[in-house]
């Protein structure tokens, strides 16, 4: 049996949690942030995905977390969960996330328990990739530094060897995992993936000729979660840009095991920012517009 | 200058609007649930929309919808509009469904005005198919009828012929309209487009041997929207089935015009019914667990 929520997710964030399980808080300390300082958009998909798992002790099957405002290294995050339903297997949740009377996010997700016997299945495979060893430090944001604040104390992405012949509108891959060998959680998978801009701007072409890409800031973060083996470290996100229109774009990803098991696709919208800024990466946070 | 919400898209629903514009209401008539009578699922996505553009005078960027608990024909669905944040030109919305006391649905999601010169693309192509005159209707789901109670009678499905050899993992390509000539917008699409499950049961080879499929029960829907031209009727649904496990299952939706401009994509979770019943089909609807 499973501990839900997971001890190193608990760690991960430093949340505390009520006896109730549906009330929690944890402060935004320098892993938790970008590196200028404001809430890192995986923060608070992770946040959402614990707190769900907190208050109905079943493992998290989707999320979707908005970013409604911004929060600085610092605050303290106020999580506050609503079971909507909770049906006998799956549970309906809404959290709510804090920063004194100012809402900074908010989620909606199902938790379900597996169902002995239920619908299993792949339907796609993995791309043909270099093993994480064998792949270099990625071209963009920021670099992995436990010195640095931000949350690339506690990531670490490196761009994965496309073995087929690339496609006229290829993915990005990136082999990611969270550092000090914390094994992948789907609150982790959330903290590891919200990196869908890079995707589009790769679509777009803007990192062809390695110059510094412009900055994106997520509206959203969604996560579909298959099942999670609890001991897996490296993961493959696949990520796609879809399309851009009128200054906001989509993408998606998919996140995989080194396995080929395909344990979570996702999408992500982003307000794409023109002006070059010193600090703006593809991969940013979460942010009102 | 479009005018928000699309008239069509309140005769649709049969909304009716406070003056404040963040209350609204209809009436789950026939053509709004699914042919047990039951709440369909287009029809609470397509409901956000509508209210998010109501609130807002903006159109929809992306929107998820949680189906909490189920509703019936003649029930009155009163749909409340939360402005999170007003931004310059990205606007976080969340919309709650309620009958009496009980939340029936939630969503999130950003309305946006386009921004002049804004970053536009498109980073994928159309699959090869014929066109919807040439297509056969569906082998699944209730046949479209004007006379049988649901909301088939407002959308017509036909399987679209791939042109291209069939991959192994092929995904189910449907030219699919609103009924009355109306043209498609991103509620229309939300009404459209809440058939993922179809895929999943696709991809898992359920439907290969013609056999009725079991059946599904949607647990959210989520659309994210580019450029939606004012002018197009029918629209192409190319939907995957991703994975499944213990019970619940992953899809995506990407919908084209016919002249090939990704206008939405998507994905949605269910709930897969194993038991055969009478009225399950894999279009459904929302429904607790």
């Amino acid at each position: 049996m499973t501990t839900l929520p997971h001890p190193s997710d608990i760690d991960l964030l430093g949340l505390t949690l009520d006896p109730d399980r549906r009330h929690g808080r944890f402060e935004l300390v320098a892993p938790l942030v970008r590196p200028d300082g404001a809430l890192y958009g995986g923060t608070a998909i992770a946040a959402s995905v614990v707190a769900m798992e907190a208050a109905t002790a079943r493992p998290a099957l989707w999320v979707t977390t908005q970013f409604v405002a911004s929060a600085r290294i610092g605050d303290v995050l106020e999580c506050t969960t609503d079971v909507l339903a909770m049906g006998g297997r799956i549970a309906q949740v809404q959290v709510t996330g804090r920063c004194g009377d100012q809402v900074v996010f908010m989620s909606l997700g199902s938790t379900a328990d597996p169902r002995e016997g239920g619908m299993e299945g792949q339907y796609q495979t993995m791309p043909a990739v270099g093993p994480p060893e064998d792949a270099d430090d990625t071209p963009f944001g920021p670099p992995h530094s436990h010195d640095a604040p931000g949350f690339t104390a506690r990531v670490e992405y490196r761009e994965a060897a496309a073995l087929d012949q690339e496609e006229p509108t290829a993915p990005v891959l990136l082999w990611a995992r969270l550092t000090g060998g914390l094994a992948a959680t789907p609150a982790g998978i959330g903290f590891l993936a919200d990196m869908v801009p890079a995707a589009i701007f790769r679509a777009a072409g803007m990192l062809r000729d390695g110059t510094q890409p412009m900055g994106a800031t997520s509206l959203d973060n969604s996560l579909r979660f298959g099942r999670v083996p609890s001991d897996q470290e490296w993961l493959l996100l696949e990520m796609r840009g879809h399309m851009a229109a009128g200054g906001s774009a989509h993408g998606s990803v998919f996140v995989w095991t080194p396995d080929g098991l395909l344990v979570a696709v996702g999408g992500q919208s982003a307000k794409m920012v023109q002006a070059r800024r010193a600090v703006a990466t593809p991969m940013d946070g979460p942010g009102a517009s």
